[in-house]
């Protein structure tokens, strides 16, 4: 009886976890640099968790289970509602400002695009406790010190920044009513995704007034702050000022623009948002964050500020790929020594030389047979031996031969001598 | 609202994921220098997958959801199902012996008791294709060369072997009646955690026959395995006399006992079988595994023959701790440099200065706000900084003060040149 995979999942054969190892150490590695400390939770929460922060529609989106108390459970579609809960339990024990990360599976119950899988990985940092736009910044520039890393530049991607407190001083200037500013928001966040007359007739739609429907509109395509500053007032802007200071100060202005257009779809966004977006625009937002000062509260905890930023590993592996930065960085499995061996009379020593090496910290495979050499050397290049040691006819003198992969060099070294010298894990290298 | 975790799952705080990453990162490196290669498959499957290999009884023992199509899923119980599923896909591709391992995180749906909660992760290796015994003791080799690694000795484990085989053949021998079979394994899998009255009383029962009772209960009961061998004849004994010897060779055999009470509960081992438990047998078994010939062709594929074994990270984390064996291998978290400095004025060079040492791939981090160096200093020490970095009075006449945490040792740099050190990433480490 043969069983596929279910739809939306993905397999990790040996090559492809080697991509997704790669992609998950190089978002560890630079988390830990920028003084990001690892957490993870359970794969599952209480279902009522994410209807807390993301409403009733969420439920559509999860996979949903009852275990067998009944309890209504749910696979965590994002991290932020398991990270609030486990912050406000250990709040008062915990030095501020936290700055945490992690690389949660996470799991939608969608329909599969490109870039868009039903099961997916995704780093997440967060800094708690702190209100100041400095740590907004620091989000932003562990995001791009990843991404810079792995070798895109600001030819590559854009990094799109705007203010949810902007946003809304300037929809009260403009005299949107407090009911329609959550649709206006979806409307903003899905503008780039649409084409421009069905957003017109959308915002036109929604607002029943010209002039402030030609007032949005006219915002959201104004690319200068300072504009915006002018028209609207200090307020607001002077974080994204601040914010662009900082960014300039930490050297990775060149990857920033200031975009009234993003908005983050989520309504618990409070200051600071951005998205970063491949310079074609081909593809989905490679990620998205802000600050979010409401959701420890709104979780039963105090109120405590926080910012952060989630990135998928499906579309940067899309990305990564397309722009040929992938291949060049995957490790290759390496042996330190391969143990080949041109007779079963052999096997026994050969067998017993590859666990001294391993035993002995050493990367170290055999064959099962006693295969021709030239097959052996064969398996040994395959399987990207550095060394590979041969117990061949001068072995009954007590002499192995080991040769150099890369060189081809064979040097013949005493049975024994290599074998003490590997007890106490001195052995040359 | 406050919202608990579902009962039987961990929140991993900064610390237990260290000790969580430690665990992992050893279950890796030994299996890489072992050589096997890392694969991974989805976290949910078809119910029915599960259902092949451990029947339906399973079904009450898993977590299942349903999805929008109206498919039954479930949260993966353990990961051979899905290695046969994967092996099977790309048989004709991939060379033998296959030697995978993987780190899955499963899931079981049973009251959680010590050291069995219902949301885990155990450590997987297989090597499928290879049918000597030699693939038996090259899976338990590894196991050990991992447990030795951590600082486990003879002390304090014991590995117990058994083989399938020689126990159809002994039981065939005995003349227990093929319908006895499965429920008098499944009884002697569970000998060890009833009372003896308790299990002879059950066999009595359910042999009905005292003499066919009593020879079972002598044969479990013996630990020669010569004895067995010279009463029920060669076959089924030599395969545990040549593993026996294997790993005799392999420098591992002070950890391995014969015992023939080891069953393995589930119907599809079909040679070798071993479980390792700690020595005061006051906790679970460690890890188990076995030969099982049959599952892949079991699961629509050839008839490729298998053995392999699985180890979860409760009972292991518990006799780690017991033993003192968790903290010194800890990996801190550490920096490189810790940059403080002494005024507002200086804040701007203090970020850019440490998201420079962070573009350059060291580790650092600063204080958000200019608190008193003493407090600064603190921080950093508590951060396991190397270096602190202080911008302070001299920082007027171009300088930095280093200062090494360890020794206490301080001296003054020209900012200039350390900047400048810094952009080819040759900077003194």
């Amino acid at each position: 009886m043969k069983i596929p995979p279910v739809k939306g999942t993905r397999d990790f054969y040996p090559p492809d976890m080697a991509v997704h190892n790669c992609i998950v150490d190089g978002w560890k590695k630079v988390s830990l640099r920028n003084g990001f400390e690892e957490y993870d939770g359970p794969i599952f929460e209480y279902l009522k968790m994410f209807q807390i922060k993301s409403g009733d529609e969420i439920v559509e989106q999860l996979f949903s289970l009852t275990d067998r108390g009944g309890r209504d459970l749910a696979l965590r579609p994002e991290m932020t509602p398991t990270l609030a809960r486990m912050v406000n339990q250990q709040i008062n024990s915990l030095p501020r400002p936290i700055k945490w990360f992690s690389v949660p599976r996470l799991f939608r119950a969608e329909r599969p695009q490109k870039g868009r899988l039903r099961e997916f990985f995704q780093w997440n940092i967060d800094i708690i406790g702190e209100d100041s736009v400095l740590a907004d910044a620091e989000v932003i520039f562990t995001t791009i010190d990843y991404l810079r890393e792995v070798g895109l530049s600001p030819q590559d991607i854009v990094v799109k920044v705007s203010s949810r407190k902007m946003l809304k001083g300037v929809m009260k200037s403009i005299g949107i009513p407090d009911e329609k500013i959550p649709p206006l928001y979806a409307l903003l966040d899905k503008k780039n995704k649409l084409p421009f007359e069905t957003f017109e007739k959308t915002l036109n739609d929604l607002i029943r007034d010209s002039k402030m429907a030609n007032e949005v509109k006219e915002f959201v395509g104004c690319g200068d702050i300072r504009r915006i500053e002018e028209k609207y007032g200090h307020e607001g802007a002077c974080d994204i000022l601040e914010l662009m200071a900082l960014l300039q100060e930490m050297g990775v202005a060149d990857y920033c623009v200031f975009d009234p257009g993003i908005v983050r779809g989520l309504a618990y966004y409070t200051g600071i948002v951005f998205e970063i977006y491949d310079k074609a625009d081909e593809l989905r937002a490679i990620c998205g964050g802000g600050r979010y000062d409401n959701l420890l509260a709104d979780f039963g905890g105090l109120a405590v500020s926080a910012t952060g930023m989630g990135m998928g590993d499906c579309v940067l592996e899309i990305l990564l790929r397309e722009k040929g930065l992938l291949e060049e960085q995957l490790p290759r499995l390496e042996l330190d020594y391969f143990v080949a061996y041109v007779d079963e009379q052999v096997k026994q020593n050969a067998i017993r030389l590859t666990m001294k090496l391993r035993s002995a910290g050493l990367a170290a495979n055999f064959s099962y047979k006693a295969a021709k050499l030239g097959k052996q050397l064969k398996q040994a290049s395959d399987q990207n031996a550095r060394k590979c040691i041969i117990i061949g006819d001068e072995f009954k003198d007590g002499k192995l031969t080991i040769k150099d992969m890369a060189t081809g060099e064979q040097k013949l070294v005493n049975y024994d001598e290599f074998l003490s010298g590997l007890g106490n894990g001195r052995e040359e290298k």
